[in-house]
């Protein structure tokens, strides 16, 4: 008994991740004390190859919704797709507040704008070195740089102590917009004491520093003095406001007009300059419709398409089919960006459609990142000194690296935490353990469905892919097994039909010999006669072509 | 008239890529001369990512089958599969005699056996230096080096001229197995005359020299120095028997024994051994079930799944499916291989599950390419001089980048040729052009069908992938539009069925509608009203979910 009433006073927090620990994107982290939880972030994932068909995919929130009276809000650290994109999901089912720094609330604005979702959502922008109090937890908004500006960590202050969440950053001396990370923050809080660091790890396996975004201005700076004389398009994140800022600085500097192209590349730069946080010297910026009034030489096409998503600006211009903007012999095509893995064939393509419209494609070192190296990393250890060590935001390797390079600098394995998505850690004042799970998964979001779209429909998707489908259609008698239709044998995606008649007929045949087994054993059961007619024809083309077609008999009652 | 006597004494050579020139892979190339046509390689090219369900593209030989006559044989410049994979399917619909060197021969013959065509294919085993006659053309093997051993360049003697083929090579002073690339012997055909030069592009946007194979052999005893601990296993690609060779030296220089895992790894490295392409020192290897046998510190496990490849041997122990061997804490891992484009995110999968296992892995710096780099192709173009220069293997952006660099070599314009596969590319003694086009394309196979799978299967495989299928089945009276049976739908890949009864339903009543409506007007043409239906309940999915099923009507006659 006593042991209880002692628990029961001992201040406690819990943090437990819902997102974002086994894959890089779809960041969500809740803090929960007494009777408040806060969360960090509520990002999407956009869909791995094997989910055909799915537009992209946000969290399992069940926690939060089964403990809605607890949850006080949910704070940002930057405008990023994977740590804001499912909020316009998520705030339908727990609309609480959201507080972030102003041009991630400006993005998350733009946002909750196209679901309607406004008037309904309570914001409130921060300020950098400024806090708000949520329940039992008060989070001040730290700057970092990162490659969005207005990046935050968050300086979590629980009843158990301060929890510092680094967001996504990087160590930056010479920012384009704004402030260097706020390194003397992190010092201070590391004198006061921090409970717990969950920092940043997917460049953590990357030795060295980040350079500074400003290298890159000079690269950018270099190619166009190099290149006078072409037109230059430049493909870039349509979020990194500061990449954009200096290929107008450059802009201006030689004299060229700005277009800008791309749905999302438009709306952010129009948030960032209404914001201030671009600075576009006046007669810069041109419409696409202005182009043909000036020479190649004296523009410049900023625009969407860098990692060749089929559907962006730049893939249209190299597939032909932009409305306004086609590439010629005499074009420059910087690619200002690295692929995201996974999309390196998707960039390769449009490099090579490019190429062949006679473009000269420059496509390597106009990039830096917007994460942490191993050197940044240790400089925000060293700074924090936390006393546990949660490495977030990476697949398991990069964690695992993390926790390796935290083992370097002095720490212990049993105060390094790699956990996982749905890991319920408590912290107490002198303990640290993984207590319980909570649900999580990936809820996946397909036109406008949200989650009717499971493992089933997936793994149906695939076998479609893979072999295709063959429907057999045949009428019984209702009640009996008498067969009152020749069987209507069609497929799709299986082979070309009219090149497979024979086996079709064969098929056929297969399907008749079937039904009449079925009807001289005076078998009835419309499930078990489906379930014949299926295997019977399932045999039939794996001899014929070794493969195995879906195949889906349907039965009519006549 | 004259002029036209003229030009038929004129010799002319015809180089025609049947493949190989959109793409790395696939390579494939015929010369024809006089009343001769000889085809370097026969490979095939592994499915692009919306190739769905389809296991490997083998080139459209239509030019090949409408010559047949004229095919002297395949010359064939070393075993990778975009070389020869082919082979077994080309060489049913043209049975001509096939050329190559030893280890290639032998690679090709386990393939032939594996197809039961090895007693039906003439086969002859070319040695470095000496040359076939073949029609009007003589075709002379020079050794090259490249990532697999014996792979021969080609000096092609033709009525016009000399024409050297590189294969895929790299040029390596300190080769493992066999000697280094026979630079004399290019220098040597370069100082009688080079009429054209057909040059592997692959990394030729790369500066600098492609470093030996054997600076891996250092960095692998290396890592066997820093690893004497734990068991190691590495992954690398089969058929690069060099490396092989090297771990096995290590493995006996530091005691360790040695497994083979992987069924295209046990094979090659069988035919390799046999042939005396690779030296096993006596009680090195042994076999997965002695394992047991020895201390993981004495032992190492060369297996394949380099690539993430889901089937192969180190992806089955990642995913603890491998029925001997399983990955566990102390286990180092070691990734002797670069991803190569497309395959990064399944790489990565791979080493985080090994990582989840406590796998120290280790996937950087443990590999060199096997093509050449800009210096060395630089250093081709300089022994060989060719009059004409012809850049293969590679990707548009490739041969351009080829092109570019032959300019900085003094070439103009004019003697470089950035060909597509078809063209046909004819030279004279005084001339060079591109005078024709004849079929290329992809041929795919799926299980055993070869070519049964086109552009409008693919393109349903596709749609269904995406938004899956919606079937509805119904029965008419014969000759009539009288509806004799509910409708009855079902879908697959779609929605769940089981959550969606509701929408169901009303696709129910959009059909019964719709068919009334057609009985109305009167309507009995049955492709009329699968088309009418269509349309309806497209529309119908459409506004309830914002995604496009392929929607498949069917009509039983009653």
């Amino acid at each position: 008994m006593k042991k209880n009433t002692k628990k029961e006073n001992k201040p406690s927090l819990k943090i437990i991740p819902l997102g974002g620990l086994e894959q890089i994107g779809m960041n969500i982290t809740a803090f929960e004390s007494e009777d408040s939880i806060i969360v960090v972030d509520c990002g999407l994932a956009f869909p791995e190859d094997d989910m055909f068909g799915i537009d992209l995919v946000i969290p399992d929130t069940t926690y939060l919704e089964q403990n809605i009276d607890k949850v006080k809000g949910f704070v940002i650290t930057h405008g990023h797709e994977d740590h804001i994109g499912a909020l316009p999901y998520v705030l339908q089912k727990i609309n609480v507040p959201v507080f972030a720094t102003r041009l991630t609330m400006g993005i998350i604005e733009n946002k909750l704008r196209e679901h309607g979702m406004l008037e309904t959502t309570q914001r409130k922008v921060v300020k950098f070195g400024s806090s708000v109090s949520l329940g039992c937890f008060r989070v001040e908004f730290i700057k970092t740089n990162h490659s969005i500006v207005d990046a935050a960590a968050l300086a979590i202050y629980t009843p158990v102590g301060i929890v510092i969440h680094t967001g996504d950053f990087k160590v930056d001396y010479t920012p384009v917009f704004g402030d260097a990370i706020d390194l003397q923050r992190f010092a201070e809080l590391g004198r006061k004491g921090v409970l717990a660091l969950l920092c940043d790890s997917t460049n953590v396996t990357r030795p060295g520093f980040t350079p500074s975004e400003r290298t890159v201005g000079k690269v950018i700076d270099q190619l166009f003095q190099e290149h006078k004389d072409t037109r230059i398009i430049i493909a870039t994140f349509a979020s990194n406001v500061d990449r954009v800022q200096q290929i107008i600085n450059s802009a201006y500097k030689y004299g060229r007009k700005v277009v800008v192209e791309g749905r999302s590349m438009v709306n952010i730069i129009a948030t960032a300059s209404e914001l201030g946080c671009l600075n576009v010297p006046d007669n810069t910026l041109i419409s696409v419709d202005q182009l043909k009034n000036y020479p190649g030489e004296q523009t410049v096409i900023i625009t969407t398409g860098s990692q060749g998503e089929s559907m962006a600006a730049l893939s249209r211009m190299a597939e032909n089919v932009h409305r306004k903007i086609s590439i010629g012999d005499g074009d420059t095509v910087i690619f200002s960006s690295s692929p995201i893995p996974g999309n390196e064939k998707a960039v390769a393509s449009v490099v090579n459609k490019l190429v062949l419209k006679g473009a000269d494609v420059i496509f390597q070192d106009v990039h830096v990142s917007g994460h942490p190296c191993q050197e940044d990393v240790k400089l925000i250890y060293t700074l924090v000194q936390p006393k546990y060590c949660i490495p977030i935001h990476g697949e398991y390797r990069h964690l695992k690296a993390q926790a390796k390079l935290a083992r370097t600098l002095g720490y212990k394995d049993e105060d390094i935490f790699i956990l996982q998505s749905g890991n319920v850690l408590e912290i107490t004042p002198d303990s640290a353990e993984v207590v319980d799970d909570v649900p999580v998964g990936n809820i996946l979001v397909d036109g406008i469905g949200v989650g009717d779209v499971g493992n089933i429909v997936l793994r149906d998707r695939q076998h479609l892919a893979e072999d295709g489908i063959v429907i057999v259609a045949f009428a019984l008698e209702s009640g009996t097994a008498r067969v009152v239709s020749e069987p209507e044998i069609t497929s799709r995606g299986f082979v070309y039909i009219k090149e497979a008649e024979e086996m079709m007929k064969g098929a056929g045949v297969v399907v008749q010999d079937a039904l009449y087994n079925c009807a001289e054993r005076g078998w009835t059961d419309r499930n078990h006669i489906k379930s014949v007619v299926k295997d019977k024809l399932s045999d039939f083309f794996w001899k014929k072509t070794q493969r195995r077609p879906m195949v889906l008999p349907m039965i009519l009652e006549i």
